[in-house]
């Protein structure tokens, strides 16, 4: 077993929030939605299925903190949560606030435009009502 | 608390697969994806956090069955697993197996084209593996 390095394109893409448990809270650097990122700290895992039943828990309670934190951060209506993993195989959830007319809304927000870098000081408030929430 | 009754739109594109312990899993009839849904039987449930800590493990739990379940059925490269409900208010957990080359890769699934319909012998087999598998 070698140990967990964060994938570089989520590195790239993302801000460390928080280590929970399990996962690796990250903040995607896209001022189109608030969007968080759990990356399990496990090496090698791609699937869900490749963790353990209590890890299991672990990363569906952790993502349902995201949820209901950023619902209440970003005014949502609507979490949607999702492992995907087609470019990046480590095994990652999206954690994604929608509202009601974003940027892609009612589709999914993947592959959709590009990502809107956030402005400095609204980025660090968003991890820190995020860390907060978690 | 009401009881559960299954969303008119998810009962319209689907097939019921199997009750579990938690989820009703049903098949998409679409035969471009080897793709389950599974509804937990908790009525008024839209996000993950509406499920108590018990649920929401059962609910990964049965999620990761069917996730390699479909994996192997359907020679998958990766599985999508996703709770979005933009659109279908009523929770709901997609398990969609994908391979690479498939009519939306590397996107996402959701609002790409319109399902194609099995032919009702290769459903009745995919529905068959799929039972088995859970």
């Amino acid at each position: 077993m070698t140990n967990f390095t964060l994938h570089p394109r989520l590195a790239a893409d993302t801000i460390f929030v928080k280590d929970l448990a399990l996962c690796r809270v990250l903040a995607m650097n896209d001022a189109r939605y608030s969007w968080a990122v759990l990356v399990p700290r496990r090496a090698g895992a791609t699937e869900i299925f490749d963790l353990s039943a209590t890890d299991r828990a672990l990363l569906i309670g952790e993502a349902a903190r995201a949820a209901e934190g950023l619902k209440r951060i970003a005014r949502a209506d609507k979490i949607n949560v999702a492992a995907l993993g087609n470019l990046v195989p480590q095994l990652h959830v999206h954690v994604v606030a929608r509202r009601i007319g974003d940027a892609a809304w009612p589709g999914p927000v993947w592959g959709q435009g590009s990502a809107v870098p956030y402005r400095p000081d609204v980025l660090d408030g968003l991890i820190m009502a995020l860390a907060a929430a978690l």
